[in-house]
């Protein structure tokens, strides 16, 4: 396709450029070169934002960035994989020098943060858009699958649920949360925390992870349909913030907690064994890790209730191509 | 990212999934996973489209996923690489079916003629934008970069030129052609053919290269500039096809020869000794060459008519945010 011309080029490349360290030839050619470590596979995977579906088209631009990136790199935790090198490709109505320089800015330090080298790029005029393939490393034998969960393990998540579809909510006046409980909600849904650390202690402990982008119970039915197996939840053991917590009789904060989206935890399955290694993956990583069911042999997901009930399922997730919204 | 669901997720499927040949894991995991090869780096582009820009909205969706296809394999062609995987994220206004299966049949054809497996996308609802991320590999000290173009080469280009130009010129109803050339030039517009097997040929020979994709003025101004050589163009000796040569005369027919875009052949440089390899490299790849100038020391480029006298260069290639539209 058509490069930037002048004008353009310089614009793009004024605002993105970084040094690179660890690649062979950057950004400017027709492609970059990226010398693979050797024992290692390559992870590679592509997102897709888009303004009004994926975020507000009002963000700001800096936490777009930021998010733009943190979503990719939430991909490779999912896989185990250490991230390396990032393409983003912009479609945007008209070029806002100030616009681009902040987005650049938030998609620059998340991906320094993770040691990510903006690789290639391309940019044109269009309805807003965003586009991010990130490329990572694990060694072949310890990459995280969907499809590895067994019968007998233990299901765990990182973090806590629901706050981002809680963040979203309050921007849309529809949940009324205390300030520091809004505000952190919020930051959630636009600044999300990828478990890049977390992905790399559990590639070869974990038998199974994916991330959860549209909501635990839609995700989790992906690993236990790619892994053959059914998966059950105890409803008690969800981790969230307290002042989420404490509205769980909701129907929408408890929705939120079991099928809200942008929540960029991780959800993984390992064997009971190895309970006390997951524990120290995430003390390692920094972050808390919450066994929260089990698998099981058969198929679907199971929410079981404190009185040992099993719950109905309200929603299970976001659907792009459905009437709603972002994100 | 929110992945698809399952009523999304399975169009997508069902549309998109082929068998892979050389990747550890395609896609329906949180990444694929690849494996390198040894003693090789990857080259990795990103190319984007929106409808409108890059093309018709109401272009054969078959003859759009050749094309987005054709344009990545472009840029790799550009640096002598083998074309290896690819990722393609879309945005569609509604989920058509009939268009997703006319366009992965597209997009797929393209991509098994040269050896790439399909590794990963994304899927969303928005205005129509098409985000192909391309992988190949090429041994490092082979691979045809833009910055080493040294006075005394020779200046070559692949196949012909302007048509592609000429071809949205007959379809604005702004040139008219004989049937034959019509066709021709259209489906250079619509179709156009990467220079795969001639970029894998001149990887070690040509001392640099890029893909004509912004006219021939534009790119090879960024050639130059890599290099920091001047380049000077015959303009008797531009290659193309005989309908247009007899043409050369209106203003357009010339614009679209010199500045014409979405002209995916190569133009490259070498040393003069390389000449006959070069016409070798050619024949190899079933494709012309055309000697079309020099490099000199200096800057810039410079057309020189058949008397000597040096011609104005009148446009300068398309600028994505000029007030154009496609392509």
């Amino acid at each position: 396709m058509p490069d930037a011309k002048p004008g353009e080029f310089d614009l793009i490349r004024q605002h993105f450029t970084r040094p690179t360290r660890h690649t062979l030839l950057g950004v400017g050619d027709d492609a970059a070169l990226l010398q693979p470590s050797a024992g290692q596979v390559l992870a590679v995977s592509t997102d897709m934002l888009v303004a009004g579906r994926h975020f507000l088209p009002d963000t700001d631009p800096g936490r777009l960035g930021h998010k733009a990136m943190a979503v990719n790199l939430s991909d490779l935790a999912a896989m185990g994989a250490r991230p390396r090198w990032a393409t983003l490709a912009i479609a945007l109505p008209e070029p806002d020098p100030a616009w681009l320089a902040a987005f650049a800015d938030g998609f620059h330090a998340e991906a320094q943060q993770y040691g990510v080298d903006w690789v290639g790029g391309d940019t044109t005029a269009g309805p807003l858009n965003l586009s991010v393939t990130i490329l990572g490393e694990v060694a072949a034998a310890a990459a995280l699958r969907r499809s590895g969960a067994r019968p007998g393990d233990q299901l765990w998540v990182s973090g806590t649920l629901g706050e981002a579809a809680c963040g979203l909510a309050c921007l849309q006046g529809q949940l009324d949360l205390p300030a520091p409980a809004r505000t952190h909600c919020i930051a959630r849904l636009e600044q999300p925390t990828p478990r890049v650390a977390l992905g790399l202690q559990l590639a070869g402990l974990a038998s199974a992870a994916i991330d959860i982008s549209d909501g635990l119970l839609a995700d989790l039915g992906h690993l236990a349909q790619a892994s053959g197996v059914a998966a059950v939840v105890q409803h008690a053991a969800l981790p969230t913030l307290a002042a989420l917590a404490e509205r769980r009789a909701t129907p929408l904060v408890d929705d939120a907690l079991l099928a809200g989206g942008d929540d960029y935890e991780l959800c993984f399955t390992a064997p009971a064994a190895a309970a006390q290694a997951i524990l120290a993956a995430g003390i390692a990583a920094a972050v808390t890790v919450t066994c929260i069911g089990t698998i099981r042999a058969g198929s679907g997901v199971t929410v079981v209730a404190a009185d040992g009930t099993v719950r109905p399922a309200r929603r299970r997730g976001f659907d792009h191509f459905d009437g709603a919204t972002c994100p």
